[in-house]
């Protein structure tokens, strides 16, 4: 089989990163920004300013745009789009975490194509172009900041959906590590949660793997594991920080598929992505909410590779039964998820679903019964509402 | 500290991933291509036919030039660069591994940049520009398929000079395993050195590491021993191939020092230079020859250093005697070449050199007395002479 890696983001990585910005931006040609970004608080601690300085510098333009928050929304995706078509806007630069450069790709998109960008992201149509995107990272979550993903929520009808395609991997990546010692814990361990899955999601599926890439996998989880419970001790711990800030990078731009013969599972991102879209969860909590449900469900259509994860990131001895190791290696995973803080069920995740609610999760996340998610066990919308009903602990 | 990581090459990886040749070719914007490689195996088997049948579908011109020799010779470039300049050629593809790869990125500097490419490789002068650059991979070693390196010899006084910049990172990278099953055993072995030796010429260094990388770092070589010794037993193990082209690439691509202090110490790969540079001997070969004496004359500067190496490699239970732990590494990593029957001395090498000889090497590794190499010890022209005289064995 044929897998591609393609990763072009230059990333400039350590303290005072984002002091090359202005220099990247001229590189990538870009003459009328728009900056988008999240909470005030990046204006407020003096971040923008260390931007705008240089842009001024460099003599090239800009124009704010605040406010995304989680899981963003296509109104706000929507009001960017207006504004860079009225100023021509030719390159946007992403201040912030997922939130902000998914919702600056969604601009972007929504500019360098006609027509209307939810298209995209509902599959109706592809899009031909992507402006550029540069991204100055302030929390390690998502790895959106390589990635060629964005996840937008469409108000109406709480709708959550991603759209993948390179033209909208950032061009540069300023990521400094101290810029996260002021996220909260919470938040923190959200981050350090979505870093892990989005390896641990590659690692589960049905056909072959590359050693390779296993053993980077396993690699990258214990060391997110071991750093994600430092920061939770010391926020400003650089070396932990800065593990967790490329992690997140490293987890997501594609490293942890390549030369495997599938891209993964992915269905507990897609029964979170419904989650967030109704009761507007943190992304990371949510998945940490099902995984264990899932693994239950499906770890015996392959629990030899349960058992492998086990031995590879927790030193779980194999035995004769690999059922057994491979309930090992669950527990292990959600006591580690508890370590961080971070709920194992539906209810620790503070979301309490009707059987009406748990009908139209499992009916959204199927696409109304026209998909079926997952890759290491194929789900149908009853296995997922089972694994609704099941998760609410 | 800042480092930059930087690999914007696509990557197309598995089994007849040259048939992606023509649309890469022409989505790069190639339209006078040179293709440069090395043996007329690659004709004769053919290879060549698929790529060139595709660049005819894609109407893409081309002219074909051979040649490329291990230690690729500054003669073949200048070559190169005149049928470039009589030709109009805008893009080079080469086909083959280091020494085309090499080969082909000078002749890029030379059809890019005004005045003598050799000046770059002397460090008297920085190009400006360079041509693009596809790689279809015929052997798993050097890693310069996503690397900014290339090294070439200049036959005039039997000078190897390596040259590195981000401008020669190749925009595509086909990468089939299948490619590599004629490769014979001794030249496998000695590209499974090479990629061992671009990470672990990372890992010795006297800077501050990040955790994340020296994890990665381990698990790369960890896996390339195995796979070094599985491709002598069955050289068409797909599996075995496979992981080595990746961990070529990714062995040499930035990955294995992103957030580290230093670069790594390097001083192995600039002895070997003169070694292959006057003798002519297989890079990789080269490099093992000198790497045990190298370690047993650096160890002390940091033991623990060698140690960790030792207990994330192989799994050597450390004590409380860094030292012994450290001299247990080194031993483990001198029966590990010898495993894959690369030389451990220079004598296993077939390299006898005499007192002025010695004299000669040291001169040119020191660049006559005007640099220092190394960066876990630094290292001067009396130092670098001690170990070549203690590497004969």
């Amino acid at each position: 089989m044929i897998t591609e890696y393609y990763a072009p983001t230059d990333v400039i990585f350590g303290k005072d990163a984002v002091q090359s910005c202005g220099k990247q931006v001229r590189n990538h040609g870009g003459k009328k920004l728009l900056i988008h970004y999240g909470s005030e608080r990046v204006v407020r601690n003096g971040l923008m300013g260390k931007i705008t300085a240089q842009l001024d510098d460099e003599g090239i333009a800009y124009t704010l745009l605040g406010g995304a928050q989680p899981n963003p929304r296509l109104s706000l995706v929507r009001k960017g789009i207006e504004i860079g078509k009225a100023e021509n806007i030719d390159f946007i630069l992403a201040v912030g975490g997922g939130s902000a450069i998914d919702s600056a790709k969604a601009i972007a998109y929504g500019l360098a194509n006609e027509g209307d960008v939810w298209d995209f992201y509902i599959g109706a149509r592809e899009p031909v172009a992507c402006l550029p995107i540069g991204v100055v990272l302030t929390l390690s979550a998502t790895g959106s900041e390589m990635s060629n993903s964005s996840v937008i929520t469409n108000e109406e009808g709480d709708l959550k959906r991603g759209y993948n395609s390179d033209l909208s991997r950032p061009c540069f990546a300023l990521l400094d590590p101290t810029l996260t010692y002021s996220v909260p814990p919470y938040q923190t361990s959200c981050g350090t949660a979505d870093i892990m899955m989005h390896t641990i999601e590659r690692f589960f599926h049905s056909g072959k793997t590359l050693s390779l890439t296993d053993s980077l996998a396993m690699a990258l989880v214990r060391n997110v594991i071991e750093n994600g419970k430092k920061v939770l001790q010391d926020p400003e711990d650089y070396d932990a920080r800065a593990n967790l800030m490329w992690a997140s990078s490293l987890s997501h731009n594609g490293l942890m598929q390549t030369g495997n013969e599938q891209r993964g599972d992915w269905a507990c991102h897609q029964m979170e992505h419904e989650l967030s879209g109704k009761y507007d969860v943190a992304h990371g909590a949510g998945l940490t909410a099902i995984w264990g449900t899932w693994a239950r469900y499906v770890f015996m259509e392959d629990p030899e590779r349960f058992a492998a994860f086990g031995e590879g990131v927790f030193g779980i001895k194999r035995t004769s039964d690999p059922a057994r190791d491979a309930m090992q290696a669950i527990k292990a995973m959600e006591s580690c998820f508890t370590s961080i803080h971070m709920p194992i069920s539906l209810k620790e995740l503070g979301v309490e679903p009707s059987e009406e609610d748990l009908d139209e999760l499992a009916e959204k996340a199927s696409f109304f019964g026209k998909r079926t998610i997952g890759a290491f066990k194929i789900l149908d919308k009853e296995d997922i509402r089972a694994i609704y009903a099941a998760a609410r602990g």
